[in-house]
């Protein structure tokens, strides 16, 4: 954590152009408010141009164009993406094991093992899975047999993959996470709940990132499915027979009912519900702690406990605050009908 | 995977009718619209019965009496539990470590293990615990002291069960789970949490399924119990001296808080909550995403947040969406008014 | 647990008086529904005076000055405070690894061992790490480089620790509990999810306690943060720089996003979701299942999805119950208004 770099050298690596003193030195990366002299931030949204009025950076990256700052500033297309490279360079190395096969690991006969594969103290391989070049399995991860993983997978210690999953290349699993464990599937009979073997697996493609304490189930036949490129957060549920298709964003503590179907890049706000069968189609958003029961069209908002459109969940929330008023409108509306009855009466 | 039966095999298994070509060849099970050629599906549902017309199974299993089918068919009285025969004999074997103790596992002094017990790699046991005949406690299962496990169970890896718990026979606990953590109980005083010792322990009866990543804590005295056969999916909570009756299906990322207690065949959908010391009485079903805080009668159905019976929920629905009418109408009857005012001061 | 104490010894721990036979022998502790003739229980409410008249308990702890209890009885000021003491006598001993390294464990060179630390079978400990005076690593637990431990910890099975994170003293971890896995956080780019560097660490200060099955987040830089004495139960997930203030207590199945803020002494109940960046001021509570997305100014109380006061929140519950009330007032307003048309056009 204690290299230090210049503004110039900052700006080179994310082919940007530094205003103010190219020569500042920075020690890291911080966040608008509590970044330090030695640091840069970025702003990384308008609204936050009062904040770096305030803040102690001692550098910050803007979008091109934007106008002076109370600091040294490099200019770039996105500062965003250019924050991605600074973090990279700035970040401390992530420890990993040894190439090779730690003595204190087990791995069974039959096990296939690419290059450079990197395999922790107290994991276990079981026979017939295959580990793809460059792949690091931390300590005690469990991969069962005739498991795949493809190229560069990097999974955390205790993690649990169980036997005939696959995952592509690149594939990041958090600690703690389950793969391929029964899907939950009974027949009533008798009185009593018979378990229905789950006989199939979990397909996970390339780019795929898993959180922590995640359980994605097998098929009960066929395969589970993760799309490339989908990121999922912490404590994640995935039923059995799930697709989710590529590029999907589903936070922390969602949970996605058996046989449920995401399109291409739906997105889910944390500790949303998607009941068993239900489709979302290409696009979909839904809030935070929605609990979806039925399809959803491409491209829709949604929200709620049971969720609904994002305008009906308006229209239903102005309804409700309506209601007082409506009370004293029909009030003073009896009022006035009284009169007219006593007036007609006379 | 690559054994092929006739359909009069299958047939056999399931004391079935064929229908058609009893000589097809059948290498594998899979559902009404993943079905190829080689593999036998079923029709759960009649409202799939369109579903099937289009599919491309090479036999399906359908209820005795059943009209015709575009390929061969086997009539069984239940073709739900057909297919739970069928799928376990497609199903590939499924891993275990060898009958014994594998060198890598830590067992200590004093541990009772059963006939044909299997114990996998880098799993632990304490001192005084007790495995029944045939249990299988996959790699890197922990199982604290004087904890006794019945018989035929199967516990997967990176699961802990703490001391002096008891689980019964044909007990399942998928990856990752922990049972026996200590309740979450504290007293504030002075300022300060303080932590209320947690002395008691769990008791899982027999038959029991408990999935991946969940926590079932134990009791703050006395026991949490879970009753013979219940089924508990992943990510679900128990809070201390929770008590769950037997035949209960609770579904995923489910929280029941502590001494709460649930009857004989209580049905929890996805995501339910309930309260501290709140009693669900035999039958009662709450829906996905419900939020339960008070005691509900047997047989009740619940839904919401908070959980209201089902018909209130509908009925609560259905006034919140009459509100944009009574606007309306309260503004029509206003005019009505305004002019028989007028009238009267003419 | 085969210890028997008279009530005499009981009432000196705890410094209270005996009422009735200070010789009836106690061994064990139980609720007042549970306990029997050889137990010891407690009135810990008013509500309960009932429950206490058909108790079967040997003895009660109830508040100085309590009238006439139908057992033998202790006076004490605070019987909550006192049965916290009473639960800890009677504790059986909690099983711990012995003193030293279990020789299957992995120490890294350069790890710092404190006095009489205890490290279990199969734990990890990573270079550079220091772990504090009699702190317990139970079996199993991983501990990442340069990660730094306090004094009387105890960590449980299943934990993993990640690299360059920092606990306090006397923090408790229950099992396969993840603290310093990455945040969650990618900058869409030309139709991909590109990962941000989560470069930050973990600080938990002294006293906190976090249940199993958690996910604390590492911070995208900086360090998400965990304040004294605050209690976290199972399967809470905290965001990438969260930070959390001394003294809370939140309940199982919180989900906190990224930079969130809890105050002093919040308290969530469970199952409640805080969006991310929103800050919740001194003393804010909120009830189960609420859904957080704006910030909360200190010592109000929130509910419902999205929360509202819990004012607001009953405003809204008695609007739509009033509305088939509204309905028919309406109705019978146009009646009236109907005669009067009538009457004026004759």
């Amino acid at each position: 954590m204690s290299r230090t770099f210049t503004l110039a050298q900052i700006a080179k690596w994310i082919d940007g152009v530094v205003r103010g003193d190219a020569g500042t030195r920075i020690d890291g990366v911080a966040g608008i408010h509590e970044a330090g002299p030695g640091q840069i931030t970025w702003l990384s949204h308008e609204r936050y141009a009062e904040d770096l009025r305030v803040s102690r950076a001692g550098a910050v990256v803007v979008p091109s164009g934007y106008g002076g700052t109370p600091m040294p500033a490099v200019l770039v297309a996105d500062p965003e993406l250019a924050m991605i490279e600074v973090l990279g360079r700035f970040a401390p190395p992530v420890p990993r094991p040894e190439v090779g096969v730690h003595p204190s690991a087990w791995v069974a006969d039959g096990v296939e093992l690419g290059r450079d594969v990197r395999v922790g103290p107290l994991a276990v391989i079981g026979s017939g899975a295959v580990i793809g070049d460059r792949t690091v399995l931390h300590a005690g991860v469990f991969v069962g047999e005739e498991t795949r993983l493809g190229e560069d997978c990097e999974i955390w210690p205790g993690v649990v993959i169980r036997e005939r999953c696959r995952l592509g290349d690149r594939v990041i699993i958090h600690p703690n996470t389950t793969i391929g464990a029964d899907g939950f599937g009974y027949v009533f009979s008798a009185g009593r709940h018979l378990k229905i073997p789950q006989i199939g697996t979990v397909e996970i493609e390339s780019d795929v990132e898993i959180g922590a304490g995640c359980a994605v189930d097998r098929g009960k036949f066929g395969a589970t499915r993760i799309g490339a490129g989908t990121k999922i957060d912490n404590q994640v549920q995935v039923g059995h027979n799930v697709r989710i298709g590529p590029g999907c964003i589903v936070v922390a503590q969602c949970g996605i009912a058996g046989s449920a179907r995401l399109g291409t890049g739906v997105v889910l706000g944390g500790k949303v519900g998607v009941r068993d069968h239900v489709v979302l189609h290409d696009g979909v958003r839904a809030a935070a702690c929605a609990c979806i029961s039925k399809d959803v069209p491409a491209g829709t908002t949604v929200i709620g406990v049971p969720a609904v459109e994002h305008r009906q969940f308006l229209r239903d929330r102005t309804a409700v605050r309506r209601v007082p008023g409506l009370v004293e409108q029909l009030e003073a509306l009896a009022r006035r009908v009284d009169q007219l009855e006593a007036a007609a009466d006379d």
